[in-house]
């Protein structure tokens, strides 16, 4: 595709205007701020008009459990441990992987309505997970939730043989777009014997880690308590934890050694500040550790607690909560919130080639339509795309240069189909438990 | 109009489905879990097929300023004082009356293309906004904007002779539309005298004052500091202001004896969460004051703070702030939220008669598409209303009756008008500051 005389968001987060953007073969082959020759430009295939158009990287969603959608606006607006315990729990118990496979379908059918071209989806059933975003066209980094209370080591557990069967049958398949990680929930739902044994495995294989670190404060607190005043990024750093890449979700109530360590050592950090503010959690100090150096990405955590997958709404909610915590209208540029929702997204994932709009980067794109009464004036695109703009102006998500999503079409997804099917498995659901 | 089949937000802030809803002369005419008969349905006009639609009330934003859809986007992410004394207003005194008159055209697009039927609006060039609403067939509540810095009564300032040639030629004007309200911009911007004045005359008229009230910390401290340490809301209320009806924007720094006055004064409190985490404000004790009793509405602020003029994100980011700011997820329900952006604005307004679907109300309404792929499963559309769903599920938004928006068209308004007249606008302004 050749996206003509079209605005763009360049590879250092700055808008530019009247620029040509040409794909071949699922990486961008061509930007400029004029029109390629007729030679190459036949190269590209389509002419896309830019007239009041937006080109932007696609939303690299860092944390997200995809099946989750089947609770939303499920037992809301409860204490966190009702919710969890009496409400959650008893749900997820009945979720099967058919439910989980059409769940996950309509998530797909979800993100790229709103310009989210891949996700690190940390949940149980991953063979179903797989095999509706393979069919999707999108790209995930899958892993398989850990549970593990017991004293024995990890090589012990069921799911390290099912860890091995997934990364060997889909670590890098579907052309690369589907990337296995492993995963520990939290360390109040592991052992320190378990966590060493997955850093050492993930070491030996080059693999990601996913896991959930001081979301909430009686986590962080007991998990301090329990281990001699470790907090939870100490205790895992302690761990061997930090020696792999890590996509640390949450962070809300890291302090300033915790982040030091973050920075140190490289992890990535999830934030999910929908989800952080709506369960009451709190608002991670992203300001602060975006000045320290730590690479900060951006997710939309579970439906049940977001509610929707609209990374745009996402990063507004991260642009504005972090001047409302600190006091501090320049707190988290347009630029940053940005980057973190794209291209930080897109490293923690291990994709160095994608979330960004640069010569030879994956082409992973999204359209936004910049025409509505919102956009106006259109002096500083940047701004209206952070503060003004929605996710429902996007009009067309691609991902490897496939367009799967367009002005109200999936190419690849039965909406209809996957909205009738998570219909009926919620309201089942809800009748059983 | 007859709405056939379809789901409701009742008067009780609840989700009906399979409602039948028509309006007849302006008015809700006719509620009823039944089809009318058809010599009913006849009255009604126009049968609207409810199928996966959401019937609701027209969102009233309690706090806005037009006009200042010029400054979107413009000179953004700075501290507050430089933004406002370096940028802000030197583009404002260049504002002439028909760049006012345009922005405000174009104000109303965008309030209508997300629901929206009626604004408490402070602002200057008050004849061309009320030309514009006129036209547009929306509701406002106008002030003039009163700034008065010197040591004589109100009746010396010239406005005082403009607000009464105002409210003679427009309170009331556009069959009840358009209601003129008095202005008090702030604690800091006015004297004793003339705040006392401004309520004597309200109290005569029977007309609103529309106050900020404690946006920032500085402003709520300074003035404890000039008035024997009251606070703006001791102050106001110890000169009679209180004693009308009052619209209090924002009341971010509020402590427990203002808000105590305010519930006592049936004031009302108009919220811009938005606004307040933008600029760096901080967090209204929203919760605490819907406990103790105070009427709290929802506004957007000015675009420039904003930056949209979607209710429907407002009104997600209340809910979700007061949440994430008092750690606690029970903190301002969905029905709670969507009251505050829908009757108790209204009833700011002394719109008795408008703000709910209740019969005899005036048919202030807004269907919204539950058909994407953010309100599946519909287990529960009011979650799903407010945490889930987007302003741009807008598909007809009516006032007093009357389709003023649907399915992408306006039906009073030429948008593309308006935007090139804004842009253009805008652009010379920004040239000459």
């Amino acid at each position: 595709m050749l996206f003509s005389d079209i605005a763009i968001l360049d590879e250092n987060f700055e808008v530019q205007t009247g620029c040509w953007v040409g794909t071949v073969e699922g990486r961008i082959a061509y930007i400029g701020t004029e029109a390629p020759t007729p030679e190459e430009a036949a190269r590209f295939g389509e002419v896309y008009d830019g007239d009041e158009k937006l080109l932007v990287p696609g939303m690299f969603n860092a944390h997200s459990h995809a099946p989750m959608t089947l609770l939303r606006g499920y037992a809301e607006n409860l204490p966190l441990q009702t919710w969890l315990n009496d409400r959650v729990f008893p749900f997820e118990a009945k979720i099967t992987d058919e439910d989980a496979y059409w769940a996950t379908v309509l998530a797909c059918a979800e993100m790229l309505r709103y310009g989210t071209v891949s996700f690190s989806d940390m949940y149980y059933h991953s063979r179903e997970r797989v095999r509706a975003v393979t069919e999707c066209g999108m790209k995930m980094n899958a892993c398989e939730g850990l549970l593990a209370f017991e004293d024995k080591p990890y090589a012990e557990y069921p799911i390290s043989a099912l860890n091995e069967e997934l990364i060997a049958e889909f670590h890098g398949s579907a052309e690369g777009r589907i990337l296995i990680d492993y995963n520990i929930h939290a360390e109040y739902t592991s052992t320190p014997a378990v966590c060493a044994d997955i850093a050492a495995l993930a070491k030996a294989k080059s693999l990601n880690i996913h896991v959930h670190v001081s979301e909430t404060k009686s986590e962080h607190e007991e998990c301090k308590g329990r281990h001699g005043g470790l907090t939870p990024v100490r205790y895992f750093d302690s761990l061997g934890v930090f020696d792999v890449p890590v996509t640390a979700a949450h962070c809300v109530w890291v302090d300033d050694g915790d982040i030091d360590i973050l920075a140190e050592r490289g992890a990535f950090v999830a934030s999910n500040p929908v989800s952080n503010m709506k369960l009451g959690s709190g608002f991670a100090p992203i300001a602060r550790m975006l000045e320290r150096g730590v690479s900060v990405a951006l997710g939309t955590d579970g439906v049940a607690s977001n509610n929707n997958l609209d990374m745009y709404q996402d990063l507004f909610v991260l642009a504005l909560a972090q001047k409302g915590a600190n006091l501090d209208p320049t707190a988290v540029s347009p630029a940053g919130a940005l980057r973190a929702a794209t291209r930080t997204g897109a490293l923690s994932q291990g994709r160095a080639d994608c979330g960004h709009i640069a010569l030879g980067a994956k082409a992973d794109l999204a359209v936004l339509d910049a025409s509505g009464p919102s956009w106006c004036p259109a002096t500083d695109l940047l701004n209206n795309l952070v503060y003004a703009g929605h996710g429902s102006d996007v009009c067309l998500t691609m991902v490897d240069g496939e367009v799967l999503y367009r002005d109200g079409v999936w190419e690849t997804i039965d909406v209809e189909r996957a909205k009738a099917e998570v219909e009926v498995r919620t309201r089942r659901i809800i009748a059983s438990v």
